[in-house]
C-alpha cells in the first residue's frame, strides 16, 4: 500500500520541493518531472522516478496505476497525496496528476556514440530553459544523437525545461562539456562542425553538410564567441528578410536540423 | 523636464502594474512593452509609447535619450523613476532600462493587405505567449504578411508575448479572428491555405505551395479541429522520426515557414 501523506509540512515534502532549486539538484543528484505525459513517456524510455507522488483521485486513471505498479516493482516508492501539496511541488496552479523524483544520469561526452546518428545538436551558453526543453523535443523529432551543452548552460533537469522537454530529456542524450574539452572529443572522430552565424555568406539551404553533422548554436543574445566561428568546418546562416537579425535559438536550431535531416534522408 | 515618480504607492505605478492582467489591457486598450532592444525597435516601427518610464542612471543613454525625446515630441510623457519601481512594472528582477505603456491597435481582418506577402501565418487556439511571441518573431524573419490569430488564443498585447517576440510585435500585423469570419474573408482573394497535420502522408518538403500560402497551425496540445483540416487546400507533414508525434508549436511553424520561403525565392 502506498504511504499517504498530506502535511505540507512533511520534511520530504519540503525536500522534493527544493528540487526546483539547481544548488539541490546538484546536491542530491536528483530532478523534478511532472505530469502524466511526460512520466509514460519517461517509462517508456526505460526511466522510472524513485518517488512518484500522486494525487488519490487520479489512482483510477490506468496509466498512473501502471505507473505505480512499475515504480514499486523497481523498488521505488508510490506515495498518495493531494492536489495542493502537488501544486505546491509542481509550483503549478494546475497541478499534474504525477510528479516524479528521478536520479539524475551522466552527462559526461562519454555517454554518446556519434555513430549513433547523422544529426547532432551542440548548443553554448544557452540561458532559456525553454529553449533547452524545445531543443530536446526537436532532438527527438530528427533523431538526433543528442544534444550537447557547451559552457555556461542552463541545467537540462530544470523543471522548465523538462517540462519543455515533453519527455523528450528521457529519449535524446545530453551532454555537458566545456568547449576546450569538446573540441578535441569531436576531432577524435568523424564529424563536420556547423556553426549558425550572421557573418557569413552561405546559405543553409545551399550547404554542403556531411554526416555526422554537429550543428552549433550560439547563446540567445551574443551568438558564439569569434573563437568557436573560427574552429567550425562550415558557417551557414538562415536568411533573416525582417527588421531583427536573429531568430528564437530553438527555431533556428530546428530549421538547421530539419534541413540536414531532408539531405540526409536524400 | 520628465516627471519624477519614486513611490510604489502612485496610483499611477499601480495603473501601469496592472496592465500586465489581460482585463485591464482590454479595459484600458493599452499593453506594456519592456526592454530598450523592444522600445528602439518599435520606435523604427513607428510606434511610440504614450507613458515612456526609465531609470534615472539610464537617461544617459544615447538610445534611452533618443527614445524620451521622441516620446515627449509625439505628446507622449517620459517619466523618470527607479529600478525597483521599474523591476515592479516589468514584474522580473532584473529590471530593464525602460518600460513603454502603448496604445494597443486594430487587429481585425480588415488591417490585413494579402498581397502584401506570400507567406502568412496563422494559427488557431494557440495558448503560450512564448510560442505567439517566438512566431511574430519568425514571421519578421520569413517576411510574412502577418500572423493571423483563430479563435481563443493567448493576447498578442501581453507582457510575456512582446518580450518573446523581441520586437516582432511591432513589425509584423497581427490579426485576431474566428474561423467563421477568416475563412470567407480567406476565400475572398487568392490564398492557398496548408494545414500542419499527422492524418496526411505529403511530406512538407515534395508538397507543391502557391502563393499567398497561409500556414495553418493548430493547438499546441490538441491540434486543429477536424473541420479546420478539412477546409484546408493542402494538408502536409513534417516528418517525426522519434518517440513524440509533435513539435512545439512555434517550431513546426518556423519549419514550415523557412521551406515555403525557400521554394518561393527558387
Amino acid at each position: 500500500m502506498p504511504r499517504v501523506i498530506t502535511a505540507f509540512s512533511n520534511p520530504l515534502i519540503k525536500q522534493v520541493r527544493e528540487l526546483r532549486d539547481k544548488r539541490h539538484r546538484r546536491a542530491s543528484g536528483q530532478f523534478l518531472a511532472e505530469g502524466l505525459r511526460i512520466l509514460t513517456e519517461a517509462r517508456e524510455a526505460g526511466r522510472l522516478p524513485v518517488l512518484l507522488f500522486f494525487a488519490g483521485p487520479s489512482a483510477g486513471h490506468d496509466l498512473v496505476r501502471e505507473l505505480i505498479i512499475a515504480v514499486e516493482t523497481a523498488g521505488g516508492e508510490a506515495i498518495e497525496t493531494d492536489p495542493d501539496i502537488l501544486s505546491k511541488l509542481s509550483g503549478k496552479d494546475n497541478p499534474q496528476a504525477v510528479v516524479g523524483v528521478f536520479e539524475a544520469w551522466d552527462t559526461s561526452l562519454e555517454v554518446l556514440d556519434r555513430n549513433a546518428s547523422g544529426i547532432w545538436l551542440v548548443a553554448e551558453r544557452l540561458r532559456d530553459p525553454g529553449n533547452l526543453g524545445t531543443i530536446l523535443r526537436t532532438g527527438d523529432a530528427v533523431a538526433a544523437g543528442g544534444l550537447i551543452l557547451i559552457g555556461e548552460c542552463v541545467d537540462p533537469f530544470s523543471v522548465e525545461a523538462v517540462r519543455a522537454s515533453m519527455g523528450a530529456l528521457f529519449t535524446v542524450p545530453v551532454a555537458r562539456a566545456e568547449w576546450a574539452e569538446f573540441l578535441p572529443w569531436l576531432r577524435g572522430g568523424p564529424g563536420q562542425l556547423v556553426g549558425l552565424s550572421l557573418d557569413t555568406n552561405s546559405d543553409y539551404r545551399g550547404a554542403h553538410y556531411e554526416a555526422p553533422t554537429f550543428l552549433l548554436t550560439g547563446n540567445e543574445a551574443q551568438g558564439m564567441p569569434a573563437e568557436y566561428a573560427a574552429a567550425c568546418d562550415l558557417l551557414v546562416k538562415i536568411p533573416m528578410l525582417g527588421k531583427a537579425d536573429s531568430l528564437n535559438a530553438a527555431v533556428a536550431t530546428a530549421v538547421m536540423a530539419y534541413e540536414v535531416l531532408a539531405r540526409q534522408r536524400g
